[in-house]
């Protein structure tokens, strides 16, 4: 065995993002991903610039490891053909909205008649079983709705988009152990079931400690910058040609920096002494910090800061993490060979196993390029079967 | 079968957050989670405030489903015992830094001496294998390490930490697909294995679409706000009474938004008709657009939106979102009874399953409180074996 979730197979009719993170995470530790588009058009992230030799970077990065096969779920053969599949598959996947599978006849109750033991994982902004079934799922209206706008950002500022699209890939991520589950469920029950995953209800899952907070003490959380909640000096802070983060946890560490920036009279001093104190002079705290700061650049200053023993860190731009040893080390940038660019670069999926390692062996797959393949592998199709299909218009 | 991780054993000794958040979602699948602790103190997110009744809130959102047992690692008996649990386990989760378990003798090597069969998953701010050893793994130094930091905010402000602590919980669920893999792999191999998580792969891993766009541009991505980087209007936008949410990806959404608020003659009008001469004019349309939504409150901005056929949501705070109506309909806060406080409430684990569902089922243990009842149960100890462990202050 070379990959832990190798002979999984999934039939994945994803598209953008949430669904497509999601298989993307199974296929790099080995189950066989079969990305079933549509003829002629695909995924719409195959025309999402920017583009490398008219290869969509955004599209590559998040279907690497899968086949690609054409089929038209509208085409009453094609559907046929989609539930043949089925019952060789194991796991289905899907983030249309609510009710277009129902629509194709191509639901979960459909289909869990044609195959008892088939696991069906639906992504959608407010669940299939939901009070919304018309509203959209875009990532923005789910980290809105699910409050992660609210806390996040500073309070002189409207409530801020997390940079990266968090809320349909922690939802990926969350469909991912739903399935994983669901599959170790079937190896007692023998049966398979329905994942149904909302974009709203993973957001809320992961600002768990917001939610805490307010249960046990009414006060609705706010914004608050990059600050710590509660404790002082711990924020980010300008440096020379950038930005740093400093943490100072407990006042032994404020002790530490202190004697390090050569202050050793404010580690006594009432106004720093204490964390409260020093939390109730943040401001102050902060120009002072940042006058020392700002007169070294990011790398001397958390050398200099890490010396003394203080938690603190760089905060990387793009490049800057892609050129980090450690990235480096733990071969998180990955270069595959592809047939029409050369070569192109992939962020290494995170998940470093000892003995049957998860390492990104593939690029994504041109649109339809496994159609064949697939349908002889799974289905045992004959060549002129298969040109029939075509010659229909089928695949 | 109720939940789909039945029978899978874990031995926990993670602390804080990271490997707290990933054992809680285990657990709240079924998985029997062992927390050890050191006896007298615990975790130290049970001193987290606010506190309900003298119990953490923050200590209870993430330890719910969860035993409780009191050893001591650093006494040799002590080590014993857990080497005995380690041979009844499946799994051992700890966020140590990366020495810390080879000193005390309880490494993946060791361990897999006594039982081959573990999994040993560790999570650190950058890896067990890693160029920075010595570095913390505070969640702030992970965001800003592994890039997300750089790209979430305003231009006109320091780069922003997201609102929860997303470095430690986007690194707790691929640690629990990573454990999740290989318990799968075990089945065909009979080994464990050990699972190696850094929080800045993790986030890297979260930030794909800004690499992606990286390698093809040569463009360092930047912060730009809650706006979408290539389509307008596509933000965030102030209400009467507090904000909402627009997404307008297309030119025919921008026909209907403007027949909507009346403003028909822009849907030709050369500064607005493409989304490409929008995004220029980004700006004046913000302002244009916030006088109609300022004139409104967010619920009536919303629904009117939404009656043009136009994506759009609620920002919501953390009280609203608790409230909606969606939130109820899928059971996502549930109310638990606290032997100490009452009742307490927790927000539900967002993976939805239709035959083996996931529901939170008990509140966090209190320190050891599960200590004889583990060691019962797991190693057949009896009560005067347990009576003198606890006087020599082993448990």
């Amino acid at each position: 065995m070379k990959r832990p979730l190798e002979g999984i197979k999934i039939l994945d009719l994803g598209h953008v993002l949430a669904a497509p993170y999601c298989t993307m995470v199974l296929a790099d530790l080995g189950a066989e991903v079969i990305k079933i588009e549509r003829s002629g058009v695909g995924d719409d992230t195959r025309r999402f610039s920017p583009y490398i030799n008219g290869e969509s970077a955004y599209f590559n990065s998040i279907n690497r490891d899968k086949e690609s096969m054409t089929l038209d779920l509208k085409n009453p053969k094609g559907k046929e053909l989609f539930l043949e599949l089925v019952k060789k598959g194991d796991v289905v996947t899907e983030n249309y909205r609510p009710d277009t599978m129902d629509k194709l006849g191509l639901g979960y109750e459909e289909l869990k008649k044609i195959n008892p033991k088939i696991i069906y994982a639906c992504i959608t902004g407010f669940g299939h079983n939901t009070v919304y079934p018309g509203r959209p799922g875009y990532d923005i209206i789910a980290q809105a709705a699910g409050g992660l706008m609210s806390i996040t950002g500073y309070p002189d500022k409207p409530p801020t988009r997390v940079g990266s699209s968090i809320g349909d890939i922690i939802s990926g991520l969350f469909t991912v152990i739903g399935i994983l589950s669901a599959l170790r469920a079937r190896e007692t029950t023998g049966k398979g079931q329905k994942v149904d995953i909302a974009m709203t209800d993973c957001v809320m899952a992961v600002l768990e400690n917001a939610f805490a907070r307010y249960t046990a003490t009414g006060e609705v959380p706010e914004r608050i910058g990059s600050r710590h909640p509660s404790l002082a000096p711990f924020d980010v802070f300008k440096t020379k040609d950038g930005w740093m983060v400093i943490g100072v946890g407990n006042d032994s560490l404020w002790a530490k920096f202190c004697k390090g920036l050569n202050i050793e009279e404010y580690i006594t001093d009432p106004k720093y002494a204490t964390n409260e104190a020093r939390s109730d002079h943040s401001d102050e705290l902060k120009t002072y910090i940042e006058k020392w700061t700002s007169a070294r650049t990011t790398d001397k200053a958390v050398e200099e800061i890490s010396s003394f023993g203080v938690p603190c860190g760089p905060v990387n731009t793009v490049d800057k993490v892609m050129e980090d040893a450690n990235t480096k080390l733990r071969n998180m940038i990955v270069d595959l060979p592809h047939p029409k660019v050369g070569k192109m670069t992939f962020v290494n999926n995170p998940i470093k196993l000892s003995e049957t390692p998860c390492d990104i062996f593939k690029v994504a797959p041109g649109l339809g390029e496994d159609t064949d393949k697939v349908l002889k592998r799974v289905l045992g199709y004959s060549e002129e079967q298969i040109e029939a299909l075509r010659k229909e218009g089928i695949i």
